[in-house]
């Protein structure tokens, strides 16, 4: 795709490979230092990409405050960022099989497997694996474009929960991860979606965004026997929306334990549950309920061949809006406020503009 | 199907519906009396069955010990026995749909959804609805068309964790139920087969009956983090047979959390993990695993559509042997003596002859 | 569901078990007479409904035409109609577990199995088994309600086909069942979906109501080899809908042998196939193809459990319109004319007002 | 696997890179001469073969006596095979991903997808991308490692076919495919397997090898009509074999459309039909059937990821045994008499030992 005439309207950006290439690099726990690094190579099989926007996500955040992620410790300065888009600028040897054209806007993660070993794309230039770059059509904005990749997480989702037409959804957590799941479920034509949340405000946009009911679970009291308290909590909830016999599809995003074990009981016998929140290793789990109410329950992990390009084909075709979620951006020179908001929580979804 | 040349060579029964029909009733804890009830009727719908064998199984053994099961506690006097199997000598109005001939032995089970609120086959004569009721060929003994029940289960496992062929399997209990998943694994062409139990004389039975592989797991020090101890008691395990990325399918029949844990560690990215055991409503388990490396999870409970048939042709096709399972059978007159046995926990089967 | 305050704004019909019961009886080929039988009896497991709108479809057709369908040949007098909706106005005995109230609304087939050798349902007043009364909510209009069964068809071939978001979708038959089947397609996300009729008034209706593109394949010269012909056409037409690997789903609904040849060279290698339209016994078809491209053809006749259900749902959450499929509706006492209107071909969807 | 002990008793070959490399060379129809080449380089991502035995399959027939296969002709001279095993002497730079070793023996196919515009394996060294070799255990001789690729064609048969225990299958063609797919259904448990072939003695090898029951279908009369002929044919097996139903799936593997048609008669409602054989563009197919009866039909061509690593799996573990297909040997210098014996039609196996 030629992006001569501009990108939905905005400024075209300057193609000459040239300029600065600042870098977003963390050197210590919540502290972020800019780079100038000098524009990289374009290697066999890599094109090489100006990049134009960098979404920031949770494990973006973990490595801001924590310094690593799970049991990963950043040891080295490290570029953080991995939800990107951009124009190829230079097509290195090789890649020609993929057909790639200077000019032409992308959407790329870094390869997966090792990404949280590698600098990330907060920069202004990457040299990006040929095969990890997926065209984007013009239509879509840069802010939208640098967060497909949360979309093509939920992409992932929809398709281990096998979700389809006419099922009811409950999905716990209105983070970016389950509002994205939501619309995957209402693009696909789930007849009801639940978002569950304790937060009102967040169940307030679910709603507005793609939720058809809204539940913020009670506490559970110190005396209420865990089991019951959950059989009745669900027992009600499902009452409310018209679904005494239980819902088709849990999605659990929050990796809330409680989440879990209520996301269980609103499962309808046969049902199918999700766990697509990361949480503690170990949880205290409903396990007799799947043999006893035979019951599905899946993993997911990021995406699979083909995710990106369904995740741009919901947002081209106008069926996914990402519009609403990014309620926020910044300048690439102003990364660390960036995190500074991410980490106030405040915000759905920012997005850095990596050439401002 | 006549059984006029008897069953498998034994004597054939005298079919006409007259004599007693001694109950074996559970009364209270530990307590069953012998009692000797009117031969039933034969409504629209049913057949009467002279009942020759009943398998007992750990849920009566739980009504024997416990006086109920689970939350179900057991408020009159109850006859025991669900496994069984019979020959028709009454065929009700309107069964006629199914072909039932008097003289066609059959195994069937009570219905189910109520089974616990109804009075079961522990008895000489039983009137059985004749949906229920399954041919059984002259070929297969009645102490092992008595034991079919659970092989049927084994076979709803099967369905439930899509065994196939090639796959490499884990079977953690090596009780009957346990053992049997394993014999319809290796009807089904699994590839190798691991028994996991801490009993080593049931281990070695395994090996003789079904398993490929046996493991007996060391017990976790409390000492040792239960993460990074599961972790290394999967590889090296995995290491010994040869399966480094996991096994493709594990099949939990024990119920013991430990096993739970051990369970998901055995399993390659993307493997399945049945849950056939009953334990406790919630138990600490690697919900976080099941995200990260995709897995997928069922239950399984009791049988759906066809999953006797299924059973009765393994063992009529000789692809299963229910024989050596069978370790002890006694007369309907000595059922307490049975009970005892099954409590003492040394036979693998125990089989009751009704009509002894 | 009451119905107190009218259907949909329209009058509210007299529920009183009274009056006469006009039946539309077929005594030979293209002759149909109108004959007042007594009110039905309400037996045990049926409900009495009072019948309101009914659909005419192709076989209906073939009835008044042939005589018959098939090698199924009409020999005694028999009332035509099996696409109807109406109210409940009797509850027969041991219905009660489908908790109908008198008064319900309610969309209706006859059983299937037989339904070509029992009285349909172009009457006024008609005693429906309970199992085949599924509720309508009062938001759909009779005329509508009445052509839900078509609906029903079209969503059963959805899940023969394994219908999902993100396919392309070709649609072999611009009929009320191509039509309703690229709506399915469309409610459930496919992402593009072609028409393909040789009637351009059809087409241009698809494309209002359902289709992204259309095509009309041009005739085949008596020189033309078949299969390089088919080559060709194929390769033309997905060239420019943007898909020259192939569409991931044909479904072919007119039964036409050309369609079928046609059909299996527009799919991509591994692609779905799916045969909807009934045509002769036997057809020239690419058999080869199925071989060396690794496709998959499935078949599909009438609905399963729950495809009414799922039909209604897309109606009543606006995912699918009935109103401009029904291009005109007849009252039950001119069904004669309704027959020749059907016959002449220029409307999409015929409903017969029962009642009027 | 090093194979210094010999390959199942077999003389150990000299693994030294030197000697001749004869080929065995198509200059033109029925014309194979002998030509002895220099032994090819080992480039990157390669490992050289000294190539042990190759089998010959139909097609390789084809081009020996057409000079060519389906739609294609050999322009220039081609050096046949491609059903072959052997021992790896030399491992090209960058194979070691792969964990190749000199000495071990494998199993390969020239690269699908080109294959025949690239020369073969009847030859004595072979240059085979490092990915297509595949390791066979020592236990298997020579003969029949040169067998198994048409036993991996018969693996994907069976993943296409979704095949599994307990059902009943027919198989059409008693020729090499069609028995390995026999065999195959037999190692997963299938209960009964009908052979169907014209000829008596292949029927008789079917039964012998891996066939529950066979049928030889009778000559249709010119005045038989197509559809009722072979309704009354398969109602008649069915019966026999006790399937009144029908079977649940259907392998073709003639590419005979009398046998597609009887084919989709055997088949129950909702039952598989896969075509496996390849025979004419079009072929006349009871299309209405799949639509009236919900049938699938499937196809198969080659193999898939991991098809040889199951064949082999199935041979090491004696669930299927190759050695009585392989009727017939020839050294790779009477390579014509091998030929012209396929072509004979007597033998159902020949394979070409390529270093005699």
């Amino acid at each position: 795709m030629t992006v001569t005439n501009g990108h939905n309207g905005q400024q075209q950006p300057d193609l000459q490979v040239a300029g600065s290439n600042l870098n977003v690099v963390l050197t210590g726990k919540e502290t972020v230092v800019l780079e100038d690094r000098p524009i990289p190579e374009c290697p066999k099989g890599y094109v090489l990409v100006k990049v134009m926007a960098t979404g920031i996500c949770g494990s973006d955040l973990s490595y801001y405050t924590k310094g690593g992620i799970g049991t990963t410790v950043v040891k080295a300065p490290l570029v953080l960022g991995h939800e990107s888009c951009g124009v190829i600028c230079k097509v290195g040897e090789g890649s020609g099989q993929f057909n790639y054209c200077v000019n032409d806007s992308y959407m790329a993660s870094p390869p997966t497997g090792e990404w949280n070993r590698l600098d990330g794309t907060l920069c202004q230039w990457y040299a990006c694996p040929a095969v990890n770059a997926v065209p984007v059509p013009e239509t879509i904005a840069w802010e939208q474009s640098g967060s497909i990749q949360p979309l093509a997480i939920a992409v992932q989702v929809g398709r281990r929960a096998r979700l389809r037409a006419h099922q009811t959804v409950a999905v716990f957590g209105c983070g970016p991860l389950g509002l994205l799941c939501m619309a995957v479920a209402k693009a696909y034509g789930a007849r009801k979606i639940l978002a569950v949340d304790i937060s009102e405000s967040r169940l307030k946009f679910a709603k507005s965004y793609a939720a058809t009911h809204t539940f913020s679970p009670p506490r559970r009291g110190q005396d209420d026997e865990i089991m019951s308290w959950n059989r009745q909590v669900a027992a009600d909830v499902l009452k409310e929306i018209g679904e005494e016999a239980g819902v088709d599809v849990v999605i659990e995003a929050s990796g809330a334990e409680p989440c879990m074990q209520l996301g269980v009981h609103l499962l309808r016998t046969g049902g199918t549950y999700l766990q697509a929140g990361m949480g503690a290793p170990l949880a205290s789990f409903p396990v007799l309920q799947i043999a006893t109410r035979e019951l599905n329950v899946f993993g997911t992990l990021r995406y699979t061949s083909g995710c990106f390009q369904d995740a741009i084909d919901l947002v081209a075709r106008g069926l996914v809006d990402l519009k609403p979620l990014v309620t926020r951006t910044f300048p690439l020179k102003q990364s660390e406020d960036a995190f500074k908001a991410v980490k106030a929580g405040s915000e759905i979804k920012i997005v850095i503009m990596n050439q401002q």
